[in-house]
């Protein structure tokens, strides 16, 4: 099928993926005053009081916006804020469908980060948590720090973090099957946008030691005065051997190659100079880095992709559903670092005993991943104690 | 029944009065590839290629945010955002339920102008129109003027003008009862604050052409340097013979009371002191200016409340389902004058030969007078050119 054009026929068909609906009668004079005036008064007063009752009292608990400035959409780049609707939409749809999540699609007309921020905690009292999507780098990362910073409900860029937990819990499973150690991996990954860094940051925190980070110039280096504050941060925490050089040499010796970059970046003599048992992860969309066929026949052990086409899509489709469904029904303050690891690994574990080199992750499809997630999420907030529930 | 009390029960158990629903499915590979990723990207560049198409590929069509900051949420005052969000999200289920809108509960936390109309301007793009909630006067007025012009979608504040609609419709059929032109009666309204001088402005268009506004200080008079700037500009148009006092003598021989300010600040005897056939709309909430009992006995010929409780109740929620469905089915550029004048002409011919003192205006859940305004609407935007389809 080709999918791009059938889904241009089908979204004129649709006219919206999702919509509004009520949820009491308000077919009496009755039914009328208890929903609307003169009841409503009651509940907007006991709220007036006690603000955290906006979260019994109103759908607030279970509503998220997903909250795009169109700068970063798929891998169309900056195509404007309701050029992102079709994306932030289909989001909300999936945010139904699998985590039970009342999602509000939201784009915002400006690109200056002061502004998005201001926005953004100007309408926080309206929602249970926030969904950043599909904003460019850095300026993504300026916007989350400070949104977490300032608003005392769940704030999470799913470009970021939800890329991160699905890769690290694809990798879990991957290196489980060529019987390899976080601890004891090479990881190189090419990309440093918000995918990229937050794939390395996850990767880090959860036990990986040895992480190469390339951008388009190549390997990120400690010292290098044209790296940005943010990957300059990233710069002293990884690539410990000091390798220098193209992605070539980042791949070289490497047990994983993670790319969130450009088509056709990587050869097959790229792979080839990876360690046995290699594990490659080309999430290029929709072209990858190289073609899932090509590193297989490199000697790639594992090949996972961007694509629904190909097994082992890694799909943050797996993570946000979940993970807000658990952030929400405990009522959780943030999502920390401890929330998202307990996500990845219910998303490997939901896998169970089907694991294989073409298995490594459950398919977005498959209820019982997300429920998995929710419920890992809520019970590693309740032990953090960032659940409020 | 305790409509507060119960109401209060109610909304416990709803957790909130409207939700999120997917239109599409994505229970296999292939739907999701259709209404997300790889699929989504076309629908995305088409809108990025004609930024019209929001409006036919996502739901931009049909959506509208029901946006506050709590300033002024029913009679209650300013209770603040969060608290006002059972008022919006009862309003959203009524657009849905009567106008198959979707609305969505917005709530800003400021009550700085500038950061208002900037936040809303920013959010437009996801939007087919625009309703302002529960703003206070004057700033409501401002927001509502700039949004206007600088938006090229409808922008309507119910509280102004959804009241003005439904108060113009409910003396339309009054004054056929009285058998009185609106060209020949005195009309006092008390409370000049959105409602009243919305009210004030619309009957002035429609043809009334005495009109007597007061304010808790009394009736307004040109030349007053107390008067704020909108206050100053409608007393140039309105109190055209010049009474001076508080709102006895702007009753005194009035055909028409309008109350839209507080309680029990009417006597009998004012009414007494009306023309023949007088008009009286008590429509302060929960505690009317006047009990209709009273106004009654003191010999008024028809009276209108606020109250879901009494015949004749003034109510908004006739007006903004039906309004925003027609402007929307035409894809409107703004709702014009002379879209809301049909929009009340609608309400009250849909009352039919069941004219009487008791049954001025149609329930609000007679849907067929939400359908009349609607066509009304769509026809009168066609008319004056408002119409984009």
């Amino acid at each position: 099928m080709n999918y791009r054009e059938e889904s241009l026929k089908k979204h004129a068909e649709w006219k919206g993926k999702i919509e509004v609906v009520s949820r009491v009668e308000v077919d009496s004079r009755e039914k009328l005053s208890l929903a609307y005036t003169p009841g409503v008064a009651e509940p907007c007063m006991a709220i007036h009081e006690d603000a955290e009752k906006s979260f019994t009292l109103t759908r607030r608990w279970n509503t998220v916006p997903v909250i795009t400035d169109g700068t970063a959409v798929l891998g169309l780049g900056d195509i404007g804020p309701e050029a992102g609707m079709p994306v932030m939409e289909g989001k909300c749809a999936l945010f139904k469908a699998f985590g039970g999540v009342d999602a509000i699609p939201l784009c915002i007309r400006s690109k200056d980060t002061e502004e998005i921020i201001r926005t953004i905690e100007l309408l926080a009292g309206s929602f249970g948590g926030i969904n950043l999507e599909d904003i460019s780098a850095p300026r993504c990362f300026e916007i989350e720090r400070r949104l977490i910073n300032d608003l005392d409900i769940p704030v999470f860029h799913d470009d970021q973090h939800g890329t991160a937990i699905v890769t690290a819990a694809a990798l879990s499973n991957a290196l489980r099957l060529v019987d390899k150690k976080r601890e004891d991996v090479t990881v190189a990954i090419n990309g440093a946008g918000a995918a990229g860094i937050a794939i390395a940051n996850f990767l880090l925190k959860s036990g990986v030691k040895d992480v190469i980070l390339c951008d388009s110039r190549g390997i990120i280096c400690e010292g290098d005065p044209r790296l940005n504050s943010v990957k300059a941060e990233i710069a002293s925490r990884t690539n410990r051997n000091r390798v220098t050089g193209g992605l070539a040499n980042a791949m070289k010796g490497a047990d994983v190659f993670v790319g969130v970059s450009v088509a056709n970046c990587v050869g097959k003599e790229m792979v080839r100079s990876m360690k046995d048992g290699a594990i490659v992860f080309t999430c290029a969309n929709p072209t990858p880095e190289i073609a899932r066929e090509d590193a297989l026949e490199a000697g790639a052990a594992i090949v996972g992709t961007g694509s629904s086409e190909k097994p082992n899509q890694i799909n943050n489709v797996l993570v946000f559903p979940g993970l807000f469904r658990g952030a929400l029904d405990v009522r959780a303050r943030e999502i920390n670092f401890e929330m998202m690891f307990a996500a990845s690994e219910a998303i490997a574990s939901a896998v169970g005993d089907k694991l294989s080199a073409d298995y490594i992750l459950p398919y977005a499809f498959e209820q019982r991943a997300h429920d998995a997630v929710a419920a890992a999420v809520a019970a590693a907030a309740r032990k953090t104690g960032a659940a409020r529930l």
